[in-house]
């Protein structure tokens, strides 16, 4: 079994060809043709930390994966990454063990942020006045950055808890070639933008409908388990189309099991985003300067598989 | 994280604390004291193999475990062994991966003949006339060997499908003090024994109840997924004490669950193996010598769990 640590797997990492990958992962889970185990969580009150465990294997497939990631929120004051995790390659053939990637979970944040790229590709308007950011933690940095292949626009509007670490992301992402403006509250931030990311830990809705003017796109990626949310169910009432990485799993937790459990919006009402990939690769209405539109994306375990096997069936 | 190789682990391992420890994770589970995600189970069928991650945490431990583990049917064929697998662990406090345990399924083998030994000691008669082993394979080596400190018992009688495979096992075993004799067929060893292991990847029963003596005990150890049996379930409804590993797993599969579906038993009937020896230590009436007792072992995540951390706990 061949090990690769964190710095070797950014050395070796094709970004334009995960992309690919984890676009053709997404149809084929829309295609139904991807074993999804059922996702394993752990929760660890006393330590305020949780674990998953997600597998996947694409039909076909010379590999699987089985990813664990963490997340243990007292570790910052100890002096230690707050995410931690690894994924696991085994050979379909034989069951043996390929490769061990010790990514600390940075291909976790990266495969959340091309999802959060295919969804803006899909739904994001053609014209963007300014993005809107909320949260300026890690994720957040990697979708900003994953955003730029997607839209010329880099005003970028953005709040955060947490004002220092609201500082450093300016700093970081105006380096980046961003203009960035932080803003004191959330509302500030959808008031002066058209194409927003959420991606907080939140536990409760962090925009409110009234603030979100019509045109524009909105995709969450905070909540990714049971309790999590970041939008206003009725901002998914609203919306006139609903994209989610997975109708199974945005019916159970996501910002949709919401709306849906509130009787706000019914599941045909989704639509998956590996079906809208697979089909016109558009799922916004151009020609409706009105449209709201939503993504939610709770993270799939064909993500993991794809953008792993990305970096390990690369020739060496 | 640490790694550890098979041979690493081999010369690690110490037996007593490892069943000190399987026991301890038995009686935990069984009182709703261990975290045991579900499982999660992948089938390839093309390539005639199966994979399955058991991931569990004990309440209050430093660690939790991840092991995967796979067997491909057809590996043998191209000089590879069928079974593979590794255990991972990661802290409980923050996350983090401590140690992989490469020991290419050793482990699973291990733990699931330190269930056999605990389901014997709790279930054995006291006199044991024969030991039958039904199939011939790596775990009926490890059953028999894991045997030895519950019986003096040496008189073994086996059976096998593969005729070269059982010449060996009779070879290797008889090197370990067993007197060994092969039979032409499963019922031969089952009228010679009145403490009997199966051990085989059946998927039809392979035991019938008219050959089985009153007084006699059987642990079943084979039937760990959906469509595996061993036992005629007719065995398991004439049983006076059923003990299980898990009453969860085994309505759902196991040798349990025929009886069940078959409505030959009802589950209340089932006596968790982590109770009785949480209890008495002893599931048989030693003064009630017409006995018949059944132990079905599934295989329970905490099992994995605890025999790692009974290697990378150890003082180095």
């Amino acid at each position: 079994m061949k090990i690769w640590n964190k710095e070797e797997i950014i050395a070796r990492f094709d970004a334009d060809r995960a992309i690919r990958m984890i676009e053709m992962g997404f149809i084929a889970y829309s295609r139904k043709a991807v074993l999804v185990p059922p996702i394993q969580n752990f929760f660890f009150q006393a330590a305020n930390g949780d674990c998953c465990v997600k597998s996947a294997y694409v039909d076909g497939a010379d590999t699987f994966a089985v990813k664990v990631s963490a997340g243990f929120y007292n570790n910052p004051a100890v002096g230690l990454p707050t995410n931690s995790g690894l994924v696991m390659i085994f050979s379909a053939k034989t069951g043996e063990p390929v490769g061990l990637l010790q990514d600390g979970g940075w291909l976790t944040s990266v495969r959340t942020a091309i999802a959060g790229q295919l969804a803006a590709r899909v739904l994001a308007p053609r014209k963007v006045r300014g993005i809107g950011i909320i949260g300026t933690g890690d994720q957040a940095r990697f979708q900003l950055e994953y955003l730029k292949p997607v839209t010329t626009c880099r005003d970028v509007h953005a709040w955060g808890p947490n004002a220092g670490q609201a500082a450093r992301f300016a700093d970081d992402m105006s380096a980046q070639g961003f203009s960035v403006h932080l803003h004191g509250t959330p509302e500030l931030v959808a008031r002066n933008a058209n194409l927003i990311v959420t991606a907080t830990p939140s536990r409760e809705a962090l925009l409110k409908s009234e603030w979100i003017s019509d045109g524009a796109h909105i995709t969450a990626v905070g909540a990714d388990g049971h309790g999590k949310q970041e939008l206003d169910p009725q901002i998914v009432a609203r919306a006139s189309v609903i994209v989610v990485d997975s109708i199974e799993q945005c019916s159970k937790y996501g910002e949709i099991s919401h709306a849906l459990s509130a009787g706000l919006i019914q599941q045909h009402a989704l639509r998956e985003l590996g079906d809208v990939l697979a089909q016109s690769g558009r799922a916004r209405d151009d020609s409706n300067a009105a449209q709201l539109t939503v993504a939610d994306l709770t993270g799939v375990a064909v993500q993991d598989a794809q953008i792993a096997d990305s970096v390990v069936s690369q020739v060496a």
